[in-house]
């Protein structure tokens, strides 16, 4: 049973303006944390890879280090005995998603998930529309493989994606598509 | 199909010495590479929380930072369909494992692991006798429920869980462990 904080239920008004303004990596960080909370999935954001130059032995901290980038995804986890991995990627674009800002070891971790059976998915954040959509990883490669564009059309996603609304909490409730598009 | 590196099946007789001296990380972390180029599992090791306190934004360098706690555990990944995770441990005892090396939040997480049906164990190594040994989660849960004493004998790891022996490569190869234990 899906449980809401007290008195969520009358509020239901101003449910989205509360996470309005949040970064797509809090509100899915908030998500995360709902999930964990309720026993309903547990999925964290893998650490930033850091490069250490330089330790200073005798406190046991890093005096120099660089960002490093993943090789695989943000995001994996568990939700009732299945395999989730996804990205979480924003543009500024109205009309399409830039297939740029994938990088291609990330692509390559997405076909290794799918030969393993995961449950693989993206989150796009377009900005400019305020809008949050699903899109499974199966469709990405459809539509790279159909198409010799830079970028992967919006009304491409909302044809084989899906619209996730911002609700108050848990606000991004991806496992509830989740469910719709792997496991109905 | 397991596929061996040219000419390793005549070469049997050295097959655990090569590996010998890795570190426990370096062997899984082989082990996890092997999985990965044969399509048999896709495992990582999760990056090593860093609590940033300076940074030059200029260069994009850390100038400051201390090493934090997972507060999961150091490994997951999928292996055809199924969730797995899972923690590596050593000890310099040559009877037991001390059950203070494993943090609280490590064993709240093995918990969520189990009630989402993932597959969870602990690879320990007990370098005094240079033996290695896997044990599933819901052993280790057993041993503690019904045990006062701060430590997890050897005796019955050896008795629930199962030797690993190191071989070349893989050079430990867990996932035959699960198929054992979980998946038969």
């Amino acid at each position: 049973m899906v449980k809401y904080p007290l008195g969520i239920q009358n509020k239901k008004r101003t449910v989205t303006h509360k996470n309005r303004g949040m970064s797509l990596e809090s509100l899915i960080n908030k998500t995360n944390l709902y999930y964990l909370e309720n026993d309903i999935a547990v999925v964290y954001k893998k650490p930033t890879p850091i490069k250490i130059i330089k330790v200073n032995n005798s406190e046991n901290t890093i005096k120099s280090a660089v960002f490093s980038k993943h090789s695989t995804t943000d995001y994996n986890g568990i939700y009732n005995g299945k395999y989730l991995d996804f990205e979480a990627k924003s543009t500024n674009s109205k009309t399409s998603f830039p297939i740029k800002n994938f990088q291609d070891c990330q692509l390559d971790h997405f076909h290794r998930i799918i030969k393993q059976k995961g449950l693989a998915f993206v989150i796009f954040y377009f900005n400019e529309l305020d809008e949050y959509y699903f899109l499974t990883v199966d469709w990405l490669f459809n539509c790279l493989k159909n198409n010799e564009k830079s970028s992967i059309p919006l009304s491409f996603i909302k044809e084989k994606g899906f619209k996730i609304p911002l609700t108050l909490n848990p606000p991004l409730d991806y496992i509830k598509i989740v469910d719709m598009f792997f496991l109905k």
